[in-house]
């Protein structure tokens, strides 16, 4: 493994939220892990390391998946007739609770983490189940992978079925403190993130004992927001109390602000319903906005705001949402994201304009990358995340250029068929 | 080639609008082109027929798109940032220029025409260009690939570029006389459909001829339909005497009964913003909608009110319609349906419930095939067109029944990838 090295290819990666910069014949350098920048001509400092010559192929960011479950893998892209609530009882919840057997989740895990590490995923912010010894399994084979992920144990102490739900608060909390013993110090690129499920999953008591880790650890948080009005109802009920659904993190310290009013780095996913007060609680608190259109879709929840949220200078990163989303492809959830802009805007509000297509990439790069620091571009300075596209099965009686190859193969979801070569902080992984 | 044979393997298909049956380990005979019917056991007088055994995998009836646009494939997936009108002017109509090039029009056809023999397409029905020459070109590669489609040179005499447009309403009708005798009797699979672009593209000359041709010939017909709110606008301006859009083509005998109130199959593309009016009168004249979900998404114009056709009694297919919509995939093309049918449940109006998997499964065989005759299932008395689906390269941990199968390979646009074998009227493809 040598992490100083130069690609030669066409180079893509955004330059602005609106605009794709691409360098056609251009290289890229790679020192220590981090990009050195593009180069139309290689300067004479680089020419000695070892140069891979990608041709005519597109060199581009590595993609962020902000927001997946990993053990809702295996049956995605089924059951998809049901609403939310619905499908968490029938579908999510019975698969999960199989988690309990380390053989099925061996296999299970394998799996999604083959399938992941083939993808144009580089870096993902991954929910396990509430298991711990799973969730470690899990883990270990992120690790092993190359990618770089944050990986939550789930924690749900109530509102669902017995062999899933954890016993008590107490034992939600000790099974939490166990895991990130266990897991302190075992891995390089695998870190753990605190991941209460949602409000209707946990106790107000879980939820101040999960506040209290997250305090003296310093630990990321993700979670699922405003996702459903029928959830939101649910909340209000359970938590009335909060002001808005985030407010029933943030009393808790879960929100992206502990109670000294210190930021920390938290996900929700979702927020199709956001109410004003909640987008501003979001903006204050540096939250970022997973963006989950298949999924969002496919539970028929609705329609994120995310030209909205963008004016309103929130942080906005794609999720695959596997398996309420029913595909691990970034792509097609960047013309997810396009697509249901387009409905969002003819059929709610006018006022909103369409996220297009070169908006879509820089929330699938440089949006989501931020949560994990300078990722999501091959400019200079930022990790050495890349994926190299081979779009060449695709005949064409003309010629295309590269962004418009780079849209197709994004409609054509070529992550998933196409990718010729990954890196991820520097290191090859194929 | 021998079209008296059995396949045995998971063989399913539509019962009803809402069911889809599903017959493990089953045989499916085919005679002289037809299905006769699917049996756990062998009758023994078709004990002596070839059999081909496809095990585990699933057999479904060949996929009908009832709207495409060969001549848009080479730029399918790109310009997607625009809407209808925007688009038409800037990347479809100067594309379609091209097709005066018979040797740029043979290059591309062949490569759409390889594609599309290698979907789970086995019927279609497809608009070439204004183009005589590459019309037939497009009908002769047709006719080799063993698919049965209706082919249509289009028909377009103002706004238009002028590289593109038709001379005149006369030119455009010896055009359309010259290529009906050209090649009639030349084809055994491929049938030629009256095609008038849309209304802003015919003048009422154009409309009065092609409407006496259908007349002359007994021809059927497509176009396009009330696709998007600016267009629709468009058309009341350029044809004040229509009493909604539908009537424009309906007055001059192109809409599904001819002035004698004699029935012919009539095809409108889109129809995503009919009047209750013009729903009437599609029910009364017997018209097909062809539902084409993702390019009514890509270019903004909305999704169509499916549930609300089904119920009122419309007759409904699936369209693809490359390059509004970005691929072949009919897999692609049912999910979507049922997708954008879950946004307008949520987003316009709840008393519209969504379409599920099965009723998707539906429109794109029994619903589209209707158009062409007994076609859209294996059950007996349909023209035995089938797929072949293997699903091998996704591994699960669990066991999932053959429709958990169906809707994954669906939802993943496994038809793109692990067709296995196809027959078309009782032909082996591959």
């Amino acid at each position: 493994m040598n992490d100083n090295f130069v690609l030669k290819g066409i180079v893509c990666y955004s330059r602005s939220q609106t605009e794709i910069a691409v360098f056609p014949d251009s290289y890229v350098v790679c020192e220590k892990g981090i990009s050195r920048g593009v180069y139309r001509t290689l300067p004479e400092g680089y020419q000695t390391l070892p140069l891979t010559d990608y041709g005519d192929k597109l060199i581009l960011p590595g993609l962020v998946d902000l927001h997946t479950h990993a053990p809702q893998y295996p049956f995605r892209g089924t059951g998809m007739d049901l609403e939310l609530v619905e499908w968490l009882q029938s579908r999510a919840f019975p698969e999960e609770a199989r988690y309990s057997n380390l053989d099925y989740a061996r296999t299970a895990y394998r799996q999604f983490v083959e399938r992941l590490t083939r993808s144009a995923t580089t870096r993902a912010c991954v929910f396990a189940t509430r298991h711990r010894e799973a969730t470690e399994l899990l883990m270990d084979l992120l690790e092993d992978s190359g990618l770089t992920t944050f990986v939550g144990k789930v924690n749900m102490d109530r509102n669902a079925p017995e062999d899933l739900q954890e016993e008590s608060a107490q034992v939600s909390a000790r099974e939490t403190r166990l895991w990130l013993e266990e897991t302190e110090g075992r891995y390089r690129r695998t870190r753990p993130i605190l991941t209460p499920r949602f409000i209707p999953s946990c106790t107000e008591e879980l939820l101040e004992s999960l506040g209290d880790i997250r305090q003296e650890r310093g630990l990321p948080v993700q979670s699922h927001l405003s996702e459903n009005p029928e959830e939101i109802r649910w909340v209000k009920e359970l938590c009335p109390q909060a002001e808005f659904y985030g407010d029933a993190y943030d009393r808790r310290g879960l929100f992206g602000r502990d109670p000294s009013g210190r930021p920390f780095p938290t996900i929700m996913a979702h927020c199709v319903w956001s109410s004003p007060e909640e987008v501003v609680r979001m903006k204050e608190n540096g939250v970022f906005v997973a963006h989950c259109p298949a999924s969002n879709t496919n539970l028929s929840s609705g329609i994120a705001p995310v030209r909205t949220y963008l004016d309103a200078g929130l942080r906005v990163g794609l999720g695959s949402d596997v398996a309420g989303g029913h595909t691990e492809s970034l792509f097609r959830a960047m013309t997810d994201a396009v697509q249901v802009s387009k409905l969002y805007w003819r059929l709610v509000d006018q006022t909103v304009k369409p996220i297009t297509f070169a908006e879509a990439f820089y929330l699938a790069t440089k949006g989501g990358g931020a949560f994990f620091g300078n990722v999501g571009s091959l400019e200079e300075g930022y990790e050495f995340d890349a994926i190299v596209l081979d779009d060449s099965s695709l005949s064409h009686p003309q010629a295309l250029t590269a962004p418009q190859r780079l849209e197709q193969a994004a409609y054509l979801s070529l992550d998933l068929l196409g990718l010729h070569a990954k890196y991820v902080a520097g290191r090859q992984l194929f």
